[in-house]
């Protein structure tokens, strides 16, 4: 394993304030108007992304050595959350944060020059592979396999709800190199690759889904793709341990990603419930409404400590998965919360999409079921942490 | 007042049986993907409608003597879950339904046969505005006016969300004939018209709604428009009783409709989580599944009691506001609740519109704010039932 | 089995409103502050025990050829009711009203005569006991065992949670007559006998439980209890439907006193929030003061009318578990949220048990658990409503 | 104003393990049963309270030169939840912390000598009245009196829910030295006193308060008491500020203590769900049970992180005020969450006051009342954090 990120020497609440700063530059160009406008032509926010590049953004996480910014998963995760608080939430940078972890962590310098490092200007994009049709949650039950041939390996397999796997360039694909009826513990034989979108044999099947977001979700066929050696990050079938580092690292980013948007549904929410007075008085005065809005605003507060605190103690090595679960279990309904208040508090404006109110609810819903849903983040809470049986 | 409805001599069940066997005749040629359809290419269901009226059920609840089927508000809100049940609820059941009680009630006999009869047989279609952009939910707060010409009325003003407002050839319009500021009570000054669509002075907006129903929401202007005497409905100035009995019937229908699709939602959750096995075992057998289920079937049945129990007394004369109140309310929660645990249910599928779970949601979310939000429901409760303080 | 309850021949409404008005008149005379007294001193509300059978309200849905009242679990479930609107639910009453159920349906007309009418007129009270400490739940799993003995049968073992058994002159008791491990299902071998408390061999243990009712709870210890033949009540063997049959009417009785009680809170609530002025305006005036006790009220409405629902189905001879379960589920939950509303209303004041208010908490709370816990309503709302496999 | 702490070097998870390691030596001494005798012969828990004194554990928070063990709230905050993890949740504790804070801010060397410093030993132990009877969270409408006399003060008035004014020897005041009609701000006219216990016109009135503490309530009169010059904290009229910072540390104690009453329930049910197996299973391995501790558990490590975040804000000097409100009002809530968790997990069992159960109950239900309810910590965020207008 490459050595752990530098120990930051700036306090937390600098280092957040500093992303978030930066990122209001790009956001201020490319405000949430440009995203949607993006989402109705159904085409990448390119614009967008090259300037988060250019602000050194994108290189948030990944070691000034490797071309990138510096800083750790406390960086990137307070890029995704200042995303979220201008309406801009962006899978991609979910998958290319949690992309980029194994390959930092494990990779040779060669696949970091060639997989990360370009990454770091927005000249590359990176997708991310894992879910099968029937494996859902269960992600040891992967069918998808990888078998060696006299030069590298030959892929067969599907995956589904692969964001952005039109646009992107590189797709980070967890495929068994072993059946799961040929090893011992469900966990071995997994491996990890990375895998070059033109490469013959790959057909992408888009996903009818809508949660406003610019990266479509797709349904990706491998049939005899070839990949080389090198496509092959750390060890053949010691992949789990790489996977669960970068699916922590994938929670806490759909974690920020879930706070900054409920925040700024409840920003949309207070301004109206200040204005709108239909019986004279603002109807943010009503506590019906206003208790709502703070009770959320509360829980969205104390997730973030809980992000940032997982971000922390994931950069320092540790191995952060109960923060990170309890990060996303809260976050996303903490997001949730904040956005069923403002689609209340809007009345029955809140369903004219010109009112830029319904169109939160699909992504804000959605982190409660993905990147994992919260059922499986409770299980493991109640077993790793509270010592419960397993329940399912 | 016209005569109330005839004592019905059948059992409850009986009459909801009957009416919701007639309806499968119908929706079984009919079923949701045609809806779907007709949603997607953005026209009325056309030969729906026309069916239900030659099956009799668009004349439910009009009494024989004017051209209807007989029956009351038990049999139109048996009709609406009906069509609930079959996935595909119509707002214009519950605009049609709450539009003619006022006519049926305190029309002409020559109105009845002009605005009523024809509704029955699905060759009328008639639509409801009451709502206005600044007053909301406080309707009396409404400023579309209508004063006297010399042989009529003239109307001017706006409403907003106003389903169906394009297919429709009569719109039941609530106006003020007296200016708030002119009356001493907030509730006088009010008059009901039936005005023929194709009236001049009439602009239609569309909004940007999606709710999955076949009927759009408008914003509609009214402009000098004219209207004959014979537009007026009951006394002028008197409306708001007529109104209030009209909006009761509309809470059983919205209630009726949400207890459809909850019902719809539920039987889609219970049949994918009987199937979905990740881990082997069906993950209806897991209680974070079935529990969720179990609980939104309950508060279904409890709801669905409310609402024909409400129904029953409506029809038998009394003010059943409180009745109605509560059942719009409960129904409105538990078909929430069974759609929101038919999407965690389905996982990341319920968010690919394919999978037609996603597309329950907004009509699901939508009645719990309309045609009237729970919160004024609740001040209801609080203040007429239990006798609170007015909070609002 | 015995012909069923006769065909009541009045209104649902006027048959609950006869019942309520008479139990008032014993409430008036014993209302809660005789109850607390009787609690304070740990003695039985003999008088108002007395009081109720003088009024004839004790024999309700005992059949008058039996000595009754007439009527059936109908009757039972309203005066039950009313004495939870008064503030003295009477656990007696639950364990009376389902006690009888099977003997008058399946006993001898001596069984009857000796067992159930003198119930009616409150010389008499009977207990009842089913839930053991290591079979919880799950009432299959029973281990008290009834053996034959040349002259009757011994009985041995012990049961939990028996409320009353220090006052009570006779006990339904459930028992296996054939072990769990003998019998091909296990709803096989399970019998029902009536016993006389003061046979040698019954020892009682008083529980350290609270619920602020007249009524202790008991562990009870049979060790060799000689039984006459006299004593079983059906076919030995077959007593599981028996059983059920008692549960069914138990838990309508359960729920309504939680529907009683939540009332009584809601009431108290009311008044309160209507003087209680730490700002100037009545706290009933803030929403999140009003709209939980308007919740509250709406969730009692419903579930009070799956109670009756569920009660009049049951009198009609049909198999209601499904309504009688939703009845005790919704009822004990809206009870719950009633009772919190109104701690929270009183604030501080709600901890000094001189209000009388805390003090409505735990019967409230043990209602979600007692008879049955709620978690087993849903499961059996998942498998035997839904259709979902069994999850636990 | 005096200095503020010191900063503090050490990290705050050690700082945090440090105290709670110390307490330890006290508890496992002094475990939950013997604070349930104390309670049960209402005697104060002396010895306990003296060896908390002797291992320093009562100077936290209080300057060395104090006579104290240094450290600032954060110290007593981990005291205070590392006592509820132990089952003995004790509001000395909290009222000693809150009052000490204005007396160390802005007291004299003399006034922090007498009344400050006996403390930290134990020898001498501080009540606090704010609450009266007609204010209730209106502090600023409070309307007990003290008026200047030759040599000091005279205090007239009352004061409600005074936890421990038994068993202390001095009591903080919050009291108007001008009428709230004279004063031009409500916030002006409010000064602090410490007043000795034994000064005649003192009388108390014990509150019949069950909530499972060593602690009685009472009502405390206070009738022509004579007051030294030097019972004065700070300036006459000056006190708001004052009372708000004791305020905010009280705040956090009892999220303190919520959180460690939270841990210790949620302890009591795992262990439980591991053992009770009525089906065959444990109950812990079913999701209704298991899903439900999980999330109570993240709920109360994200409200730890609240609670800790904002007394390291206070003991840095700034207006930690929405963070300590919001810590008090999550903690609370997810007290309560674990303690329901705990209850419905136990099933019949937890009523029987022997398992211990059922007495934690009252006092996590409490902590959503008091020190201040959590409606009035709403309508701080929403008026406060979010912008949003006064709703009461």
């Amino acid at each position: 394993m490459n050595p752990p990120t530098q120990t930051p020497t700036e306090p937390l609440a600098a280092r957040i304030q500093q992303v978030q700063e930066a990122t209001r530059g790009v956001t201020a160009r490319y405000p949430r108007s440009y995203i949607l406008d993006c989402i109705k032509s159904d085409r990448f926010p390119e614009e967008m992304w090259k300037a988060l590049g250019e602000f050194g953004l994108l290189g948030l996480s990944v070691p000034e050595a490797c071309g990138g910014s510096g800083g750790g998963v406390v960086e990137i995760v307070a890029l995704g959350e200042a995303l979220g608080l201008a309406g801009i939430p962006t899978l991609f940078l979910v998958v290319t944060g949690l992309g980029r972890v194994p390959i930092i962590r494990h990779g040779t310098a060669e696949q970091i020059a060639q997989f990360v490092t370009p990454t770091c200007d927005g000249s590359m994009k990176l997708c991310f592979a894992i879910t099968e049709p029937d494996a859902g949650t269960n992600s040891f039950n992967m069918s998808t396999l990888a078998t060696r041939s006299e030069d590298g390996w030959i892929l067969n397999g599907q995956k589904v709800f692969i964001s952005g796997a039109r646009d992107a360039d590189y797709m980070l694909v967890v495929a068994r190199t072993q059946k799961a009826s040929e090893v011992k513990y469900r966990t071995e034989g997994i491996s990890l690759f990375v895998v070059d979108m033109k490469t013959p044999g790959i057909t992408l099947r888009l996903l009818n889904v809508q949660v406003e977001t610019a990266e479509r979700q797709y349904q990706v066929f491998f049939d005899d793709v070839r990949l080389p050696e090198a496509a092959l990050i750390g060890e053949a079938g010691k992949g789990a341990k790489l996977m669960f580092e970068g699916l922590n690292a994938e929670r806490l980013l759909a974690a920020a990603a879930a706070l900054g948007i409920g925040e700024y549904a409840l920003a949309k929410a207070v301004d109206y419930a200040k204005q709108r007075k239909p019986f004279g008085k603002p109807i943010g005065s009503y506590q019906a409404v206003q208790h709502r809005l703070a009770l959320a605003k509360a829980e969205l507060e104390a997730a973030r400590l809980m992000t940032y605190h997982a971000a922390e103690r994931f950069d320092a090595g540790e191995d952060a998965g109960t923060q990170a679960n309890m990060a996303k279990l809260l976050a996303s309904r903490a997001a949730l919360d904040a956005v069923e208040a403002a689609i209340q508090t809007h009345g029955g404006y809140a369903f004219d999409r010109d009112y830029d109110i319904i169109t939160l609810w699909p992504m804000a819903r959605l982190i409660a079921i993905a990147p994992v849903n919260n059922e499986m983040l409770l299980n493991y809470i109640g077993e790793h942490v509270l010592g419960l049986p397993k329940s399912y």
